[in-house]
């Protein structure tokens, strides 16, 4: 299988998709065409044998092969002496964290342009990107969420108990979040938020709750799952902490819970992933009080797609690409203009 | 100003589509573009002055003349002997009905090439596209809608009392949708609403119930609204009977409600619109049963713009053409690669 990395992406985590992607390296054994979106939103084709992370930050990514997406894949540019040239790639992998990545952008010109890719569809990343849609979503299928108030630009902010979690609606990656333990920390934290975001979700700050991850992916109408993880947390995961988070390829430690809560983590994921992240492999983080498991977020496309929670994540990739959403073919036919014309007697 | 009219798309309202754009040249006062994205996903610059819809089922558009999507618009192709040469516009109008224009593909090509226009963004358009997703944004934003159950293509489907509306997801103008009466008639109806999707929501069916329309945008904070029409129904509108309404240019009557209604349909449009819908001019169906409002559907590009609620459309759409969505500028810097090469020692 030939395996194309899309990665970059105009997004706060810009970065951390390039660490996150030059991690695959080690994990998948297949030859890989690496894809990436620069700043400028301009596509570059980054030979395998010479990736780094140097590349990117020292901009030398720009010596690099120029490439543009076209009906049915990426082409190099022609020029008078040479006609454009396509990579060839069987399938291709979403790993654009943030904006351009998990908020749709991607994947509509993907399907725009009937690439087959695993990641998320387009309705998938709106109702993981978006936290208030997470959470309108996930009451819909049946799995509970922390308690929130959901607030825009304009709103009066109102908070009665304290310590709160601040989180801009649409940032993954810990940008823009706060703890806030009292109404003086209130106006900061609320600037901070707004200046990544125009809305925003407050949650109670419950210290100490217990957290779990689970990744997986519906590969023939089965679920495969990974592991179940009890991240290592400080107060909570920053962007430093969980940057670090997104190179890791060394196996995870299982989580020691009961088969009956490990089952209950299972079905909250089902009922997340649903039809609607069929074609993706996301990584969903759970809270668990009093034996009750909430959704924390939905990851449609997590840090080093969570290799490391997957004892056979070479088999999966493999596998899901062999299992994804055809696109339903429509036809076009002009009955209804016809039909009109006709009743015009044109 | 210049309208580029991009209408069009591959969905099974591509006709609809057509006739909805061609009403604009009537209601609209100012030059137009118009840009048709034809079956094979080909963009087409059709004259103004000769549109008309048999151009399209003759096949004729062809003759036309092929441009494509670059970052900054619409460029004829060059060739050895002429540069590509820009369709000049100022704001684009998402006029495609159905997949391709309100499923977020569009939203996100144009997002993507940085190009202003007016429609639905990315998330506004799966939270009305998927009338799944509709109806746990409903529920989210304080909004009531009908009863509902929602299956899969692989669910038992138990109906306990009849009549019942069953409803592909993710399909508008009411195709795939079937009242139905009995058991008898369920299976039938199942066959034809999973024919075009794989997920259907089946409501109650309640006959008689009143339904109300509101069309509106925000312009600069405040919201501009059409009159609240009360709209002439079969048993409900099929495809045949929805199709005419596509080509509405002559305007309604308003509604024969009380003040207190009124405002009440009006708060509904504005909890649905929160800031979701920015940047687009949507239309939203309500049923009113006991004085209570229940959101029925969000058209995120309604039938020919819904001009004929308007008593000012042309202007509204050059006063909305103002004040659209800003996208934030995201800054790209390596700041936590160089962290970590630096801490490599590299």
């Amino acid at each position: 299988m030939k395996l194309g990395i899309i990665f970059g992406g105009v997004s706060y985590e810009h970065e951390i998709s390039i660490v996150s992607a030059i991690a695959m390296k080690d994990v998948i054994n297949t030859q890989i065409q690496y894809i990436f979106l620069d700043e400028n939103r301009e596509f570059y084709h980054i030979p395998t044998d010479t990736i780094k992370s140097k590349l990117f930050s020292s901009k030398d990514y720009k010596k690099c092969q120029k490439i543009e997406l076209h009906k049915d894949g990426f082409y190099t540019q022609g020029s008078f002496l040479s006609k454009p040239k396509k990579i060839e790639v069987d399938t291709y992998l979403n790993m654009m964290h943030g904006a351009d990545g998990e908020d749709g952008v991607i994947s509509s010109l993907l399907e725009f342009n009937n690439l087959s890719y695993i990641g998320p569809r387009k309705e998938a990343c709106s109702v993981s990107f978006n936290k208030f849609l997470t959470k309108g979503y996930s009451l819909s299928v049946g799995v509970k969420t922390i308690d929130y108030k959901y607030f825009t630009r304009d709103d009066k902010v109102n908070i009665d108990n304290f310590p709160v979690i601040i989180k801009p609606v649409r940032l993954g990656s810990s940008i823009g979040v706060s703890v806030v333990k009292s109404n003086e920390e209130l106006e900061y934290a609320l600037d901070v938020a707004f200046e990544f975001d125009d809305a925003i979700i407050v949650e109670p700050f419950i210290n100490g709750i217990k957290e779990y991850n689970l990744a997986g992916c519906k590969i023939n109408n089965e679920f495969e799952f990974s592991i179940i993880e009890e991240p290592q947390k400080a107060e909570f995961l920053d962007f430093d902490k969980k940057y670090l988070d997104f190179a890791r390829t060394s196996t995870a430690l299982k989580a020691d819970i009961s088969k009956e809560l490990e089952e209950k983590i299972k079905k909250s994921f089902k009922d997340i992933y649903n039809t609607l992240f069929d074609g993706a492999l996301i990584r969903c983080d759970f809270f668990v009080k009093d034996n009750e498991v909430y959704l924390n977020e939905i990851n449609p496309v997590p840090g080093s797609m969570a290799n490391y929670l997957f004892s056979n994540f070479d088999e999966i990739i493999k596998k899901l690409s062999k299992s994804l959403p055809k696109t339903r073919k429509i036809l076009i036919n002009y009955d209804y203009v016809n039909k009109i014309q006709a009743s015009k007697g044109k």
